[in-house]
């Protein structure tokens, strides 16, 4: 496809001479005839070398020795680009004789139900939805309209999950939340997880992602958010609109996120806890403490961003300090000696 | 039912009026026809707006304006009553049509097997065992009465179930532990891993938490330990009776984690260690030392929890107290040489 | 068997009697016909308290009381040691007649196809793999020769994966890696993960482990390379040769890990780094930077691993530093107003 068209298509203005592009490639891995891209400024040092025929680019750099496309988000216009070129898995709609479906179930349209799904009593499948093989659904559970789930996927009686959610390989929705209440010779005794999880539309989740159900009301994944790999939500937490949890992090039994929070890698949130809107808390770091709306967030225990910056930047030194502040010791127990003479002459 | 029948069943002392009760809920969510309850102090401040209609609480709080079910224990009877209300799921006895039983396969009374459950040759389940659809055990295995394992769950050859153990969906019982012999060349020689997983009585395992076998000797889950999602218990390691692992917690290979031990979130083990009854390991924490009996650790690498309170609250102060100690020497600089000045005089 | 036959197939040097060995097994778990070893230096005081019959050792250890297999590399003695008395489980060859084989499927010689596996069209499975219960192919993956995946595997489409590796349960290659590009409502657009995931020969990895695909180009793992269990791989990200990755390590997005280098558990990576090759890197340690070939890394954030191990030492010092220096402070103005004074006099 020629460039010219590419960037009618994804909406950018052309610089440079019209090529013909034949696939979307990292910059350092293009070949000639293929459209690379710069979202990440920390590779724009790579531009001058890349074999890339084309480059999608921000309006703010500077000018290149290759066609490009130029936008104000390049990462928007690379997702773009990138589907002109792709073909997208297609699963045939219609049930695969293999599948198990229990009595009540509704599938709807065009739905894709693959080899060895189980569907329990009374679930509900929307239009369009795709089950790959070995997903299972336990009773009551219900499936909105254009979402995909993934081999190997379990979603638990009763929970609901929203349109166009896609749930990766291997999540499990709606385990039983880790609530014990302790016995007085030491040992716990099982409190039923009545409630259910909630998955609302547009929310996608991340591969062996773990959702647990709680004693008592729900849990809840709120519109478009985002949960990366091998991340516990516990029993009755709420994840808002648009946040994301990057991979790992682990959210404790009643913890609110609010929306559009922004979570590192292997984040601890402990339980009962409220983190306020567009929080930001990095990569490691953990909290038994309520985060404000809009706080930026580091350590273990986590403090605000821009004292942890310089506090893990004077870590080092603390050794260095002690010997320094023995040393002041020193120098002033001498000090006292040398007032004191001078105090008796 | 009346609240005076569920004071009955759940032995708690009633005050106020008697009231119909339709469902136990949380206080916020609560709503008129609701009984709900306070365990956790913290929740205290939410009973003047609750909507329910009555309320289990401790004898120690003070009278609230609603019925109230009072008793020592809130959270065990509130537990109870749960279970009151609550219509379990359940799964018809026998084997489903689909499941593939090997040769020597002894399977009790009343047990359920799903669909598309693979038992492996010489397997023995239980008198009331559940397996949910898509439990795939391994040649050898045995699981004892009335244990439940969640749909996805795997457990691998010669392993061994207790009873009214609870296994969460996408358990791994029983794969190779993490054991290779360097090489000269830089690679690595996998060394057969011939040990066994033994999960005693009445444990509870989280979902896609991950049990591994050892290269000699066993890895076991002692009676009435409880496991959170996504833990790692590395080969050869030992969980001591009614210790309780949050999420995503890693113990590596023969570590030995004592009884009615607590460990929090995301907290690691290095191999080899011993961790005493009843220690407490506080969240994201990480050790590579042995940990006594009854003592409370907190930081990674962990130390004593008072102390590391304490340390964590100085930890934001460190810049400002190179400042000061960076003050402190020009200040002492300055009187010696005023202090040289005076001698000289 | 004989002592002295063990010591000819494991090249080992027999000292003391011969006697008669039935099984291989830990040193405080032997009994007496039990061969044991000591690799771990931390073992060497259980020696005297064996119940075993014959003991593998290092050519440097001290005499002792009963015969021993003396070499220079004990802990592949006892793995050599191992695999005579173990017998591995066996799949029979063949396909089960409940497996899926969609079109276009090739299935090497001797390969074993568990049951209720699914391989979807145009997948390639080399000699002698074995595909346990429950594993499912998406279309275009390839199986290298003697490859074993156990229940539960999931492998996305066109992924490739090489030969010998071993994939234990739960393992997800190739779910859709996390990349969304933010919109101006603050909601995020799906970028489609068009990569692949490639894992070399000679790999291994651990229960519940994923390794996510990338919009552009490939996810690698790299020959010989040795994952554990509940490792997440980000998009694009690659593990080079040899690499040991202990459990629940998170390698975000583009990072590239070198040749040799040794992961800790828990430990965490940032995206679009480079570690260099031989690194090591502690457990739980986390970073942001590039690391330097050879290096040795700790805390979270990462900095040299020897003045890490004093600044930790001295954390727990750090609120009696606190006090000491305003003690200081407290001494410095006395002194001033001492000096002062005499200077006045």
């Amino acid at each position: 496809m020629k460039l010219a068209q590419i960037a009618q298509i994804i909406n950018c203005r052309m610089t440079g001479n019209d090529v013909e592009i034949r696939r979307v490639a990292g910059i350092d891995e293009a070949e000639p005839g293929d459209l690379t891209f710069v979202s990440n400024r920390k590779y724009i040092s790579h531009i001058p070398t890349t074999r890339a025929s084309a480059i999608i680019l921000g309006e703010d750099i500077a000018p290149v020795s290759i066609p490009s496309l130029r936008c104000d988000d390049p990462y928007l216009a690379f997702a773009r680009a990138l589907e002109i070129f792709f073909i997208p898995l297609r699963s045939s709609p219609g049930v695969h004789p293999t599948a198990v479906v229990e009595e009540d179930v509704t599938i709807g349209k065009s739905a894709s139900i693959g080899a060895y799904v189980v569907i329990g009593r009374g679930c509900t499948i929307g239009d369009g939805v795709t089950l790959y093989p070995h997903v299972v659904l336990y009773p009551g559970v219900s499936v909105g309209d254009d979402s995909v789930l993934h081999s190997a996927v379990v979603v638990r009686e009763e929970c609901k999950i929203g349109r166009r959610v896609i749930l990766q390989n291997g999540v499990v929705v709606g385990s039983d939340g880790f609530g014990f209440a302790p016995t007085k010779d030491g040992a716990f005794y099982k409190i039923c997880q009545t409630g259910r999880v909630l998955i609302e539309d547009d929310v996608e989740i991340g591969a062996n992602t773990t959702l647990d159900r709680a004693a008592v009301g729900d849990t809840i994944i709120r519109r478009g958010a985002k949960l990366d790999n091998l991340v516990q939500v516990g029993h009755g937490a709420q994840v808002g609109e648009n946040s994301v949890l990057a991979a790992q992090v682990g959210v404790a039994g009643s913890t609110r996120i609010g929306n559009g929070v922004w979570v590192g890698g292997q984040v601890g949130f402990a339980g009962h806890l409220e983190v306020g809107d567009r929080a930001v808390i990095t990569a490691q770091s953990g909290t038994s403490h309520d985060i404000p709306q809009g706080a930026v967030m580091s350590g273990s225990p986590a403090f605000d961003n821009s004292v942890w910056l310089r506090s893990v930047a004077a870590f080092p030194k603390l050794p260095g300090l002690l010997r320094r502040v023995r040393e002041l010791e020193r120098e002033i127990e001498k000090l006292k000696a040398a007032v004191s003479d001078n105090n008796s002459k």
